[in-house]
């Protein structure tokens, strides 16, 4: 038997999204629940992938389907399409498996031509109104179908106006319409080369397959990628008998939530207007009233709409955004889904349908978007003063938050300004690992170049600081502390205000608002605390950092850079002294002077994190990060450090490396200069006895980066170990370490039964792991991923949400092995993707211990780990 | 029961060299077959690895099973240790799994003391040759056992001569070797603070723990890795009493062959010297006798070593390299060994024993070394001409062969001259992709910088070309067109010879002699092909390199690598003239200049080939491998292109990468720029047809390069047959080709069930597949991999010897993905270590249906898979 792709809405399996859309399941679920939904059909998403696959082509057996369907929902309606008496008109619109509003295209009034424009005037007793609808007709249909430019219509519509002496569209009567609709005809057929079809099952068609195409246009890709959506589930059609608000004073539209959307709080919201159309409330020449007042003026139609509200909200078992059309004084819902809402209400919703008996606790932590949370946890900007003010740039949202501040133009100087009270942000070209203190002290940063994984993004997240990144628009005369935004000059007297969160840039001072992480916040944490088995560790490298992370519920360190220590001011002269050391007896004496601030580093952390575990790993990057690379920057730090220019040029240009993210790093730096990690573990091992004497119970964990083959671990173990003996054994106490090691390399996952021997635990460092399973270089991938986004090669970024097929095939491998060797091997995540919900809930499916992530994405974490353990308990 | 370290000679098992080493395996042998050998002790190699493992410590256990050994076969020579009467004598020799000639250390006349020495004087009537031997023992042992060095001793041997006024050691007498002993003795003490070891208990013990030691000496290390011996197999350590050549004109010492190593000649070859050591015959002071002239001077001895011999070789099936020594007309045998021979030996005598009826064919073919094959393939120079030389200077031998030739300074310059008959050297301070047409041309490759892996190494090697790298000494004054090799100055007049396989340099011009690849060498390639299921193809981009390999017996290009034809002079204007381009129109007038040049590079591929496969690679290196980097470079291209110096340096500024490795390459290139997969599919397919119109049958296969997804392929794909089909119905003809993919990136094996619904073969690119499954890049790795060597992390060079624990894991799974999806599914090998023969025998193991190696490792390729076919027969 052939296929089904076209079903009535009465027909429809209201639970099955997949194939009908979210907006035809609910359609068909309310005509089931008997209530009033102008009938019609929906095309399913199987026909969508099926016009794809066949290139673009609508099958003639769905094509008959889709005309059967046609005539069904004709006879029940009475009338016909294209009839001058009793014309049928329909509504065509998408709708996917999940909501994606506004991303793909609709029709309405289509069924309108040059006789049934009469019947619909002759009906309503209204021509302008009929044909004004065609018009509107024509030139949407244009667009849609026919990619007819949006703007030569427009331009006619003001020749009109112009030519009649008027200014509003509203000023022009039926016969001005019907010159529109003339002129627009000419315009169709001069761009077209045919007339514009007047055959409605030719335009139902034509309809259709625009609905199909715009699946893929620009804006649902970059949507689909936003929102992990796959593009293979493409869109259900919907074809619905029109139903009209705007028949006279009885007859009216609407949108109404069953809960506010944006406080959660449970009274009906929403607004409507008498004899209007939906685009109509959307323009906004006239002000919708609010829903409450249809009780006075409408009691009826008041309560069977409450009524139906109220039972849809019990029927979903969530907050509903309703869509309604008052026709002549009978009410149509045209559409029902769960409400977009903000994070605050997200979460008063939950925890209110919990206390009201409606949902159970496990239902609720399902509702929330893990994601949605971070947007609780900063500064935001005033709501009121937001709507006011215009942004003068537009950068990417790199790190949420709202920050305000006067304008520094380099770290050194945010540190010195800071320093004295003033409120700063630090405006740069890019930023570089030896910006990190003024990035610290700075209410928020903005760069004019570098993209949402550029230093500036990645490190601002990590501390949880505000962040604009790659905002063309910013040109710098630093010599005179000036920044031009468009031709307007800012000075280092002048505040910027910008929201991480919407990439927005404002001139001048904004209000900011504090978060609120108790009450509902605090709920939904601690539900989810209870749901959750996977444990959650945050990357921090600062006690600030550990303490506010554990405030967020962090529950130890999954990662501490330690390289992030030494690029601050009074470490970076002994570091560099270590690497321009000619044997090791010199580097050992730069080493010594690292030594007392390492110490002093861990115990800072030791005691932000009490009793929690803590995991230090050794110095990473390639030596050169920590050299100049300019000409005059390596002159001025020769004459600091009382060297020769060219031996100190010689020596950054034989650290100089091609590719410097597979070069001379992570444990290759302590095989060929041992030294280096017995600083570190003495550091380690000393903070941990300085502190377990004051009563603490420190048990340090020890994590060597970049292992590729046992051996490695081996060699680089034994110098830790023995370390670490002699350390114990001169003060004469024992410290309970681990040292375990991060599996970021191919190699090191395909060998884990080997490593294992060695390694206590493994953290899976899922940034490098996925650039060389992948072949990608983060720094330089962005030059060519837009184009695989455009090309549907790719449909979401590897580097923020795990990708689950290769490089979790690694990891499974690994864990595998791992296990096979050592049963109760303790398993983590430090990557970026560690504090991606999707990633989360794959970390638990295949059994890690912990993910660990930047501490403003702990909440998160804990909502996402709890939601995988509820959709895939683990025993 | 205790594990049993200790076997005397009398109890070993002759035929487990893993636990008593060659020569312990061996001396047991022939005790056991009854022929005269010293009798002694093996120390197993078990013992040495447990001296490692416990941390450079002999057990216990070990040091009394070593003493027990000695009483008995002190019982059996009916001798004592330290005796005045009758002094047991012993040497202490190394003796691992597989020879290490010279690579461990050696101890002599152990047990020698102040007492033991007189019986020696007495026994032997020689108080010269008694306390010669004592203080060599001495000598030896300081050095060995205690690391006194040589040189100290040498100086005070130089004292006494001084002293007694002599130039020769062999004018000292008694008297004077007694004092040569008092004063090394004091120098022992001196150094050691302890007397020099009286016991020959304590004696013994020192020096097997010293053989033990050398196992990891630096250079034993450095063999190891060059010979793939793993370093976990450990020596064996051979006590074994002590016969002397040296008593009188009835002892006498030598060394034979059963056939001649430098020919192969069926012929007893070797020689020997009366009244001598060992060490006589190697010092050259007094000229050995050819083998054959005992049998007049001592018919008896030399029958019966003759008989010896033969039963030798007859037993071991093999040329055999002995050690005797005769004492008062005794003949002892001291070693057997299978002997190390030249080449073209190998090769006659593995035809020799197959048609005596000795050995079978499989058994020949395992005998040859197929590394040894390369050295037959290349000119070298006479060897009476070399005997003579002396090197100037010495660099890496890193492609082999024997170059001579005037010197040219550049790329254009050797293209110049070479056009004009002259005979050139190109000698670079290194070399890059633009010199290829000069590298080409020249005689032979010499470079002051880069390592085996540089890009001049890498290209000659792929040639077949001479070249020697790394040659610090060369100094260059190219503005005067001068060359300084240590002082002296060299002109384009002046001619330079170098041979590939040693890394000398010559001054002058030295006669080369020209391969000869028929004969035995036509014979074992032969037998070879009848043995191998593994097809060997080659990787080759010009018609030159691909007649070679099908000469040396290549059955298909496995890689044409279409970016090296983009280098030459005529093509690099117009591709570069595409990167500029700012649009795809601008782009593909470039790419239709290419398109005729690209068209008959294939063309002339394709006709050198027949109708063997050959595999085209599309375009991979990122594009600014074509743009110059150096400002005035960048300038005056700016001129030649006729567009702004700023518009040029902000294009190569953009295409600048951090990592270019994992940057916008391979396919991503076509994925952006589809227009390239266009012209060069073209450019396939069009040269396919107009050779098919003359008769032959060509089937082109395209290869794609660094897929990661299958999204990625099947985009490509698409482009590639839409092309094809077009072009095909152009010319309204059909030809039969394939696409298939590289597996480069760990992605892709991991993903290999997906990507093989595309891809119709896979070649497995192992060079990158290496760095991303390492992490490592080929460019910068050699900086840290030396200490990896030094501290036993790495034993192999990944990208010489493919690593088959991790990336062997992954060919394995991609290989059982693709087989999944495409039972037939073709599998190649394209990278370097395709030529490698371990690598091959691993390639054959795992199922790949061929490998793919540079045109001269054909030869070698050909007999490792017959090797790898007879170890592990394919069904």
């Amino acid at each position: 038997m052939a296929t089904k792709y076209v079903y009535l809405f009465k027909d429809a399996d209201g639970s099955n999204k997949a194939l009908f859309g979210g907006k035809g399941a609910n359609l068909a679920e309310m005509t089931k629940l008997g209530m009033p939904v102008p009938q019609g059909f929906t095309i399913t998403t199987e026909a969508c992938t099926k016009y794809w696959a066949d290139g673009e082509v609508i099958d003639k057996e769905i094509e008959d389907q889709i005309f059967n369907a046609l005539h069904e929902v004709e006879a029940m309606a009475g009338k016909k399409f294209g009839d001058i008496e009793n014309p049928f008109l329909v509504s065509v619109r998408s709708g996917a498996r999940a909501s994606m509003p506004g991303m793909m295209d609709t029709i309405l009034n289509l069924g309108l031509n040059d006789v049934s424009v009469e019947g619909l005037s002759n009906l309503t007793k209204n021509p302008r109104f009929a044909y004004d609808c065609y018009r509107r007709f024509i030139q949407m249909y244009s667009d849609v179908v026919m990619g007819v430019g949006k703007s030569e219509f427009e331009k006619i519509i003001d020749d009109v106006k112009n030519e009649k002496g008027v200014k509003m569209d509203t000023e022009l009567d039926a016969d001005d319409m019907k010159e529109l609709i003339k002129r627009f005809k000419a315009m169709y057929k001069e761009n077209q080369g045919s007339d514009f079809p007047q055959d409605p099952a030719v335009q139902l068609i034509g309809a259709v397959k625009a609905v199909f195409r715009s699946w893929n246009n620009p804006r649902a890709i970059t949507y689909r990628r936003m929102n992990d959506i796959p593009s293979s589930w493409g869109t259900a059609v919907n074809v619905q008998s029109m139903v009209f608000g705007n028949m006279g004073d009885t007859s009216g539209t609407g949108v109404a939530f069953t809960r506010n959307p944006a406080t959660g709080e449970k009274k009906l919201f929403g607004e409507y207007l008498m004899n209007a159309q939906g685009e109509d409330v959307v323009a906004g020449i006239r002000t919708p009233e609010p829903i409450d007042h249809l009780k006075s003026t409408n009691p009826e139609v008041y309560k069977q709409f409450v009524d139906i509200a109220t039972k849809l909200e019990n029927h979903y078992r969530d907050m509903q955004d309703m869509e309604f059309t008052i026709e002549r004084g009978r009410l149509y819902m045209l559409q029902t889904r769960n409400g977009k809402r903000t994070a605050s209400a997200a979460l008063k919703i939950a925890v209110d349908l919990v206390n009201e008996g409606m949902i159970s606790i496990d239902e609720a932590l399902l509702k929330i978007e893990p994601k949605q949370l971070d947007s609780l946890l900063h500064p935001t900007f005033n709501a009121a003063e937001v709507k006011k003010a215009k942004p003068v740039a537009k950068g990417l949202p790199a790190s949420p938050g709202a920050a305000c501040g006067k304008i520094a133009f380099s770290a050194e100087e945010a540190v010195a300004r800071a320093k004295y009270g003033e409120k700063v942000v630090l405006v740069r070209l890019e930023t570089s690992p030896e910006d990190i203190e003024g990035m610290a002290v700075a209410q928020g940063i903005l760069t004019a170049r570098g993209g949402m994984t550029s230093h500036a993004a990645v490190v601002a997240r990590g501390m949880g600081a505000c962040c604009v990144a790659g905002c063309g628009a910013l040109k710098f005369d630093e010599e005179n502390g000036v920044l031009y935004i468009d031709g307007n000059k800012y000075t280092r007297e002048d505040y910027l205000s910008f929201d991480g969160s919407t990439g927005n840039i404002y001139a001048g001072q904004l209000k900011t608002e504090e978060p609120n992480v108790e009450g509902d916040f605090k709920t939904i944490m601690d539900w989810a605390d209870k749901y959750r088995v996977l444990k959650i560790r945050t990357n921090a490298d600062t006690p600030k950092d550990a303490k506010q992370a554990v405030q967020f519920g962090a529950e130890g360190i999954g990662l501490c850079r330690t390289e992030h220590m030494f690029f601050a001011e009074d470490r970076i002269p002994a570091i560099r002294e270590m690497i321009i050391a000619s044997n090791e007896e010199a580097r050992i004496k730069a080493l010594l002077k690292l030594l007392p601030m390492q110490k002093q580093d861990f115990m800072g952390l030791y005691e932000a994190m009490g009793d929690r575990p803590v995991t230090i790993r050794f110095l990473d990057p390639p030596l050169h990060e920590f050299l100049p690379q300019k000409k005059e920057d390596i002159e001025s730090l020769a004459i600091d450090m009382n060297i020769t220019y060219s031996d100190l040029k010689n020596k950054v240009d034989s650290l100089h490396e091609v590719n410097p993210m597979l070069g001379h790093r992570g444990c290759r730096l302590s095989v060929t200069y041992p030294e280096i990690a017995v600083m570190q573990t003495t550091a380690v091992i000393e903070a941990a006895i300085e502190l377990n004497k004051k009563g603490y119970n420190i048990k340090p964990e020890i994590m060597i980066p970049l292992i590729c083959e046992i051996e490695e671990l081996k060699y680089v173990k034994k110098i830790i170990v023995d370390t670490a003996e002699s350390v114990m054994a001169k003060n004469n106490v024992r410290v309970d370490y681990k040292v375990g090691t991060m599996i970021e390399i191919p190699r090191a996952a395909l060998t884990a039964e080997d490593i294992a021997k060695e390694a206590e635990f493994f953290s899976f460092g899922t940034n490098d792991l996925s650039q060389m399973t992948f072949g990608f270089s983060r720094d330089d991938a962005a030059k060519f991923l837009d184009s695989y986004y455009v090309k549907k090669v790719f449909e979401s970024d590897p580097f923020t949400k795990l990708d689950t097929v290769g490089v979790g095939k690694l990891m499974k491998i690994a864990i595998e092995g791992g296990k096979a060797t050592r049963p109760d091997i303790k398993l983590g995540i430090c990557g970026e993707q560690g504090g991606d919900p999707s990633t989360i809930e794959f970390c638990h499916d295949i059994g890690l211990n912990y993910v660990s992530c930047s501490p403003f994405r702990v909440p998160a974490a804990r909502l996402a780990a709890a939601q995988a353990n509820i959709k895939n308990p683990r025993k």
